[in-house]
C-alpha cells in the first residue's frame, strides 16, 4: 500500500519558467500552493491565478505559515532576495544550478537546501516533471529526507549533488540545451534565407539524438571538421561570409572538432 | 495498382557511411548492386560481400554494364575520381551537398547529376532512407526523372534544390547535426571529468529537440546567455579555466546569444 503523501504549504519566490513549471507539478501531485511572489505584479497576479492562491510584490508580505519556500529567481537577484527576506527560520531553497548552498548561511538561514531540475521550461507549455531529474542538497540529514520526499512526489530522478558537481551538471547541461539550440536556431536562419523549410532538417536532427542511444557523440561524430575536410570547410565559410556571426561560430567549432579527432 | 519498380544495376564508388547506407538501401528495394569500387582492398572487400558482388579498387575495372555510378567519396577525392573514371556515357551523379554539379561537365560526362541523402550516417547502423530527404539535381529533364524514380523507391521525401541552394541545406546541416552532437560531446567530457552519468542529461536534450515541433529555435532559447546573466556566465567560464577548448567555445557562443536576442 503506497503511503499517503503528506501536503505540504508551498511559497512561490519567482514567476518566471522555473516557478511556474514546479508550482504546477507540485500542485498536480497535491500540495498547496500558499503563496506566491514577484517583484512585477502583473507576473505575480499571473501566477497567483494560475495556482489560485494569493500572491505579492512585496517580501514583507509573505507569510509564515508555510512548510517550504522556493526560491525560483535569477541567480542575479537571489541574494538580495535573501538579504531581504524577514522569514529566517522556514525551510527554503533555491533553484540554481550554479548558485552555492553556502548562499543560504551567509543570509542567517536556518534550514535550507537546493532543487535544482535539469529541464529547459517555457511557461506556456507546463510540462510533467515525471522524467526530469532533480538535483538535491541539503543543510542537514533531516532537510535531505524532507526534500527527498517532496522532489520524489513529483520526479522520479531525485538525486544528491555537492555544490561543486551540480555546477558542472549545469555547465553540462547548458552545452547540452542552450547551446545545441542555438546551432537549431542558426540553421534555420541560413535555410530561411533561401526559403528552404526548416522541416527538411528535423530528421537529421531527431537523428542526431537517437544516436545517443546507441553510441558516444564521440562516436557519433561526422561532418567535414570530423574528417578534416578542408576543402568542404573554406568552401563553407566563404558561403558564410554575408552572416560574420555565423561564420565565426562554424570556423572556431571546426577547428574545435578538428582538433578532437587527432 | 502500383507500378512495379524497375530495377537498376548499381555502381558505388565509395565504401563509407553514406555509399553503405544508400548501397543497403537500394538493395532492400530490388535494385542490384553490381560493383563496388573502393581505394582501400578491406573496404572494397567488405561491401562487395555485404552487397554479394564484385569488388575492385582499380576504377579501370569497372564495367560499363551499369545504369547508375554513385560517387559516394570524401568532397576532397571527387575531382580525381571523375577525372580518371574511364566510363563516360553512363548516368553517374555524387552525394555532396557541396561540390556542384558543374564538377562532372567539367570532366566529359554527359549525364549526370546530385543525389544528397540528408542524414547522418554510420556503418555499424544501416538504416531505413525512407524518412530522410534526398536532394536532387540533373543534367537534363530526363536525368531528373530517372533520380526522381530511384532516389522514391528508397525514401519518401524527394525534392530538387540547385547547387546554390543545396550548399545552403549542407550548411545548415553542418551547424544542426555535426555543431550540435559536438555540444553534447562537450557536455559528456564534461559530466565524466565529475564521474556524472550523461544518462541525467538526455532528457533535457530529448525536450530540447521535441521542442522544435511546437515552438521555433529563437523561442524555445533559454539559458544564462539568453537572459544576459553575467554572474552565472563569468562563473561558467571560470569552471571551465582548466578546459581553454570548451571555454573559448562557451565564450563565443554565449556572446553569439546575447548578441541574438537583443
Amino acid at each position: 500500500m503506497a503511503i499517503p503523501l503528506k501536503k505540504r504549504r508551498i511559497t512561490l519566490i519567482g514567476a518566471g519558467n522555473v516557478a511556474t513549471n514546479l508550482g504546477a507539478a507540485l500542485k498536480n501531485k497535491g500540495h498547496i500552493i500558499h503563496q506566491v511572489f514577484s517583484r512585477s505584479h502583473q507576473s505575480a497576479m499571473i501566477l497567483g491565478h494560475t495556482f489560485n492562491c494569493d500572491y505579492t510584490t512585496k517580501l514583507s508580505d509573505l507569510s509564515d505559515k508555510t512548510d517550504l519556500i522556493i526560491v525560483a529567481v535569477h541567480d542575479d537577484s537571489i541574494t538580495s532576495i535573501l538579504e531581504n527576506l524577514k522569514i529566517k527560520d522556514k525551510l527554503i531553497v533555491h533553484t540554481s544550478g550554479t548558485t552555492p548552498l553556502s548562499v543560504f548561511q551567509e543570509n542567517k538561514f536556518k534550514q535550507y537546501g537546493i532543487f535544482y531540475p535539469l529541464q529547459t521550461f517555457s511557461k506556456h507549455d507546463i510540462e510533467s516533471l515525471l522524467p526530469i531529474p532533480i538535483s538535491l542538497e541539503a543543510s542537514n540529514k533531516k532537510v535531505e529526507n524532507e526534500l527527498i520526499e517532496i522532489a520524489s512526489s513529483i520526479s522520479k530522478k531525485v538525486f544528491l549533488l555537492d555544490s561543486e558537481k551540480r555546477k558542472a551538471l549545469h555547465v553540462a547541461a547548458v552545452f547540452a540545451n542552450n547551446f545545441s539550440n542555438y546551432m537549431f536556431h542558426i540553421s534555420q536562419q541560413i535555410l530561411e534565407d533561401e526559403n528552404i523549410s526548416f522541416e527538411l532538417i528535423k530528421p537529421l536532427i531527431k537523428r542526431t539524438v537517437e544516436k545517443l542511444d546507441s553510441s558516444t557523440p564521440a562516436e557519433s561524430q561526422t561532418g567535414p571538421a570530423s574528417r578534416n575536410d578542408q576543402k568542404i570547410i573554406s568552401n563553407h565559410l566563404e558561403f558564410l561570409k554575408g552572416k560574420k556571426e555565423f561564420q565565426q561560430v562554424y570556423a572556431l567549432l571546426s577547428e574545435s572538432i578538428t582538433k578532437s579527432r587527432k
